[in-house]
């Protein structure tokens, strides 16, 4: 199932790749919709032929419901709004559904500020200020609710209720990027000593919260 | 009502006075939340002092339900999320509810792109790009529909069903501006003789649709 | 004649297909003139071969006398100074004659702010700022005199006095672009009671106004 | 009479003083004219309170003829367009006058890309390319001509003909800063050896040269 | 010494509170030196009065050895490079000396991408892409090396031989933030409940890991 | 030996070539490695299929002695930094070397501001601001000091003491670009009139000083 979530993600950075980031540079033109067949790599996506773009280029369907892939290990779907006439637009969206017990684990994007609004249920919400104070600004959302994440801040979602939790999330990027911190940690690779020291535990302790990555 | 409409969107303008434009500078700093009530006037809102900033600064309730002013005139409502956490953030968020043969008239906004989700019911939105070519690009939306609008360009909501359409757009900036064409045509107070011609029309016709938009 | 306008208009978009919006990103060598023979499409123009760049690239003649095509149904005409040096520079210029009687009626540029100085005659200038307040900041204009327009505001020329009136304008942006109000609406095919709800006026008036733009 | 074009100058920077760089910030609101009077100092001049605002705010007169400060040194006047509500629109202008055979020297602006249209009389006119290039582009205007520079490269005008040149130009940025270069090396004071190494010369001849800018 | 290095990087904050981000908007003046005894709170830094500027204010000394204050902790000392010119200027620096056996442990910059050049000693230095690559670029770096990172990614320091190791960084911002991904998790106070199903772990584990941070 | 230098420099550019300007674009990807080989042209360097990026991709090694070409008419060397990662990241740097005697001449960067650390010896280092004031900010530097300078002024060092002096830059930029004021005056085939009207000096003067520079 990580790897489908995988997929679903790979799916947002495929149609991101190379996307604006947080705070984009302005667009252009009138659009420039991103021609994800172009062979050629710049900072930014090529633009298709304007005489082929149609309505749907700026169109995507299925907010209403869960969607995406699921990840089984966090309890959460995400399904990226994958709208090609958003390149040179400066944002992007995407719906996440949370499970009773689940988790969006603590995250940053390194490219985009991001809020959010509850669409059902309810969630614990958060984020981490940086080094040194690491203050926490969080709340219980519930239906209807909006919050903010400054760009590039630790922030995670816990649904410690029992009723499944929907949000809708915007990205102030088309390609904000997501980093998970104990994936980036503990699924990258990085030595065991490494990791001991970083969390000032023994290697025995780095040594077993790494297996569970490396399953 | 016009008047509640007003003071609604002038809420937004206020709270936006100063807020970055679409594709704002970046970020200056982990946060800067707007301090509305300081009377230094620059590019940007002036920021509180973070030691008395607290998580309802990024935190905004009730988009899940009609709110704001209502425009009689042309049947829609407007509720600003209004969150003093998403000065320096390049981005602001509105619920929209149109009422069965109701409009969001056509409009543009001067600083940001948007993209809109269907939350409720249905609604034939597009926008329409730039001279020369004034092309159309529309669709019918309905729950669970995203569709997205580049920067400055005109684009309208008409709700020609029978159900209340309800949407949460997302604007890249957090003053965006809006600018009702119409209303700026006609409610400006521009002259019959320059509307005639701007409309190829006569001074007669120009002057009374001038008159319906100032009673 | 209109036909003839959108070739000199489409002249300016197409040099400008893909130039830098107002504010543009920074420019990112010494120079990148557009190749507009190339076939990759990004957000701005490719560059050509700087060993083949000449210093006719950064040069254009004719602005002192009236030219590019003219709008006879609203008399002006206007000439966009073509230099392909310009791109990534953020900047666009143009020649505008207004004959008496004549309008630039009210339009915006998505992308750009304005200023314009008067090289001859006289001519009615301003702009409307945007919702709720849409108040007009006008002032005849007369040779010698610089006016500045906002990013992305209505504004409008009207020469309302009996000789001809020549300005140069000055855009933000290598490309801009245009969007003339009036044709927005009614050129560009919205429907009739979508028109007539826009103007608080019946299908008729819609209706007829729109043969205008139509014929 | 250099104090003279001096506070033409000064004047110039004054206004701009915190004005946008070329590629200036996107503008915050509506507008944010120059409030010159403030105490306030930022990276950006403070607005004035908008409901003081009016036309004249965007109003400048008097480009139909030379004015400001005169270089006898150099042979030319500049008036610069001070428009306050030029603030946050990312554009400045000036008339430039050259007498015949007087120049504008080589010159750069730290902060923008820069276009002149020729009103008046010819002038020989053209840029430098960077290190190691160092290669002109170069050529004769006449009125009604048009020429770009790119950012920040030394450019001047030559007015080798025997009636008046006058100019009027377009500079990418509210603020974009002056650097004459001979002024920067020999009028600022820098240590004759060093000047002597600079131009692969003798003390004696830096010092002379020296000499005629200390006076 | 925790709470000494917590000073040392507070006053790197305190310096750069409200400077531009990496990315800065540009500059808008030659200089707008930080006056750091402003009460004036906006997104980026008040300007002193130039009149009072000084070389000092863009001057720093003492990179040449190690210095700042010493996380025991990790076995780092950092030593930032506190330069009020530097406002509005997108850069910022500082010193950074890892013992043997001591780490610089991951962490990234919500806003700055970085480059290191190796003073003395070697170091084993790496970045970690997003997810779900969380692919590492890592090398071991000696005296005279320089290795860089890319915007927001997280990255590391090791020094796993037997000398000292000193480094000179540069971040792409003036107020670049620092995330130490250990400490916003462990130090923050999140719920050990979530933070053990962010590791996949025991609440026990969680809680231990924890107690090492609050000591 | 110029020419050696020219191709160090060209080496700069060419990596550089496209990259950002200080103050750049945004990153638009975890990154864009430049793909020096592309043949598309476009503002900033395309990238290499991130499949075959590798740590060496972000690294460079020599930065420990003095390095790149020699000028021997101004007595420095310069070794650019070249990291193809750094494409969009928005800084570069280079290692410069100053001979007892001689001097890195007075020049600026178009799209840059500049920091530079001593690592040996002791320069005279300083900036000139723009016009009409011309002040120079400078100062003796020694081992372990760092100078900062605002984008595109003027600056200098000049080694006047007896040991050789080191020095590691970081410019705001990926492509700075760089302007040596006497060699764009004098190198550059400006007609000997217009450089002696320039520095207020004799035709012979000026012929003799740009004999100088074409030898």
């Amino acid at each position: 199932m990580a790897s489908a979530l995988l997929l679903a993600v790979a799916a947002v950075i495929a149609l991101g790749a190379g996307h604006g980031a947080a705070f984009d540079p302005n667009p252009l033109q009138d659009f420039c919709v991103a021609d994800t067949t172009s062979k050629v790599r710049v900072n930014g996506v090529p633009c298709k032929d304007p005489a082929t773009v149609t309505p749907d280029d700026f169109f995507f369907a299925g907010v209403d419901r869960p969607g995406g892939a699921a990840s089984r290990r966090y309890g959460f779907t995400a399904l990226p709004v994958q709208i090609p006439g958003l390149n040179t637009l400066g944002a992007s969206h995407a719906r996440v559904d949370v499970a009773p017990g689940g988790v969006f684990p603590p995250h940053y994007h390194p490219r985009a500020s991001e809020t959010a609004v509850v669409l059902d249920g309810a969630v614990y919400f958060g984020f981490v200020t940086s080094y040194p104070d690491n203050r926490v600004y969080a709340k219980v959302l519930r239906k209807g609710d909006v919050f903010a994440v400054p760009q590039g801040l630790v922030h995670f979602l816990y649904n410690n209720g029992t009723a499944p939790a929907a949000l809708y999330a915007t990205l102030s990027s088309q390609n904000p990027g997501l980093v998970l911190l104990a994936d980036a940690l503990f699924g990258a690779g990085l030595p065991d000593d490494l990791l001991a020291k970083t969390f000032l535990t023994d290697l025995d302790t780095a040594h077993k919260i790494g297996a569970k990555f490396r399953s």
